[in-house]
């Protein structure tokens, strides 16, 4: 058996999914070079908050670099200070509402970066790759559960096509190049937090994701999760839509799958890589389980002991119904299963929230209690912001 | 009815199509402003030869920079520098086997080149373009002739996946932002030159294509064509394919166009976009005729009075045996249809090969003769390069 590989160069390291898959290398012995350029994470004094705790968690050390993969020069300095065995790609910009606002900001920096990487890569001699894929790329379901077969590219919208093109040119360059061994995660919906409650996915970000804007809505900062199509043909009749530009989140049938289990399907991923010489491989990663928005907001009130406030509006063209993962290869060539619930989710998360209710900037001078109703909005009228 | 766009930018301006169109241009009284890094085009001392002659021509100025997309603050000056109507964008990598050998070359130039000029076009206010696209977006042809409506993204190069990379943020940015107005060209096979003879496609860059191949056989500096796939189910069976890497030039059943034909359809779609707002529309530009291989090199032999000697070798998997346009909607809709016969086509492009054997480095030095067999292949012996 070949050495265990050492050095893992993850970008979008302080991220939601960087930080908490960093937290996981690290229990595994490696070492970890991670960068970000804090777009979508939180830093003090260009310093990850994220890391910061990840490292009070598992008492290890990450090499951090404040770097935007967009910098070739200094990326390529990072790449010159380290001998590093494999690349884990998270850093992208993420919110699906803002890509369709914005299409060429998306394509610039999500295409970009990865060229860039790719290229710094090859320089350095690294061809191991994992990267941050999406069930987007699947676009609307032509049959469930979704296999690694479903056909890709009929994407409904540019964040989505980002991480298709990327796959694409993952492909290509796989193809024509001799040496390239790459997996492409195609992750179904990440929510929850480390256990830990001091790691999650920070809600002052723009929100995109169900799971902080529920949260928000738990702990009164926001006022009402608005619910697209009543009239879905699922088992409660709702959908959810996942779009900023009403303020609200919007998901319907969806595969939630737990981010500590989604960061030990990118251990599980390095170990393959190492194993075998793979070209390129894509794998989902999910629970292959669907659940409905009224499942997981009745779940969270339970968990939470706190009234999640919803209406139900129109069904909205091009909202997808349902979504969920097989997961059949990932368990069979990976060795890979998801451990976590539901529920386990709903709880982890909420502890998160709890203990830092407006996210990372806030972790050390506010306690665990959720401020009544009146009070905050005391603050967010004064301050013009929460 | 609105003044006449006065200021047209040109990228690519030095090639073989943009060459050509900058000549309608001129003579339709725009004033041009082209650019061009001379990766697919021959400078003398960073004039772009091709540019020369076509002032020799239509005794016009043309304003010219050598200028790499790729390199935005020098593409920044020249829009702060001119007030421009609209964008002609030709500038691309070409060579489709060179884009299957090295992707990531072609993705970065082809994709970071047009986002930067959608970026400057945007500073500076100019939201008109017209996109150089390709019947290769189309893939292999589910059915003939060819719409506009035919499924696109199932792509079998990467010189073409980059096209429709492109068109699908076209597509993008058109829908998410106001104001944008933008044809895409979707060109079949240009051929021919002007029939002055005094531009065309420079035979001296890698051969990609069919009709400088065939020259260059008839002339004798290459020994053969090998012709891919006698068992195609076509009018004379035979097939050719567009692949450097076996020195040989390769294509079915193709629409041919001439190169004139396709600079007016440029003009067509340039008084469109000034006299309507379309947002973004979609137009092939061909002859709607399909030509086989066989039949194209029987032109060839009697136009120039030259055989071609030709070898069949099996068909390969991935060629697409046959592939031509309907042109409704171009001839409805931009008023434009084309007026040159294949003969014309392989007139003027012997023309422009016996005036230019070598090229435009060659072209103020040697005769229209054409240089015997052993006298050729001695200087190529001498010199290691013909």
């Amino acid at each position: 058996m070949r050495p265990q590989w050492q050095t893992i160069f993850v970008s979008g390291g302080a991220g939601y999914i960087g930080s908490h898959c960093i937290l996981e290398l690290l229990h595994q012995d490696y070492e970890v070079i991670a960068v970000d350029n804090f777009v979508n994470s939180v830093d003090e004094n260009g310093e990850a908050i994220s890391l910061k705790k990840v490292r009070q968690i598992t008492g290890r050390e990450v090499t951090f670099y404040q770097c935007d993969l967009l910098d070739k020069a200094k990326l390529d300095h990072i790449f010159s200070q380290h001998s590093i065995d494999c690349v884990i790609h998270f850093a992208a910009m993420k919110a699906v509402g803002e890509s369709m606002k914005n299409p060429l900001l998306y394509y610039q920096n999500n295409l970009i970066s990865a060229m860039n990487l790719l290229n710094v890569m090859k320089k350095y001699g690294c061809q191991q790759l994992i990267f941050s894929s999406s069930c987007t790329v699947y676009g609307n379901p032509k049959f469930l559960p979704i296999t690694e077969e479903h056909p890709v590219g009929d994407v409904t919208n540019v964040y989505g096509k980002t991480k298709y093109f990327v796959e694409e040119i993952l492909k290509d360059i796989s193809t024509a190049e001799e040496g390239w061994n790459i997996i492409s995660l195609r992750y179904f919906n990440p929510v929850g937090a480390h256990p830990s409650g001091l790691i999650g996915e920070d809600p002052t970000k723009p929100f995109t994701n169900l799971m902080p804007y529920m949260a928000q809505v738990a702990l009164r900062k926001k006022n009402v999760l608005t619910i697209f199509g009543g009239d879905y043909d699922t088992v409660d009749g709702t959908d959810l839509n996942k779009n900023v530009r009403t303020s609200t989140v919007i998901l319907g049938i969806r595969d939630y799958i737990h981010i500590m289990d989604l960061a030990s399907g990118h251990i599980a991923a390095l170990k393959k890589l190492q194993d075998e010489h793979l070209t390129l491989k894509v794998y989902n990663l999910g629970t292959g389980r669907g659940t409905s928005v009224l499942e997981l907001i009745h779940t969270f009130e339970e968990v939470s002991g706190k009234s999640i406030p919803y209406k139900i509006e129109g069904r909205r063209e091009g909202d997808i119904v349902s979504m969920y993962a097989n997961t059949d290869l990932a368990r069979k060539e990976l060795n890979w299963k998801t451990k976590y619930t539901l529920k386990q989710m709903c709880e982890d998360f909420w502890k998160w929230q709890c203990m830092n209710p407006n996210g990372y900037k806030s972790f050390s001078s506010e306690s665990c209690t959720v401020p009544p109703i009146s009070q905050n909005h005391n603050i967010k009228t004064l301050n013009g912001h929460s």
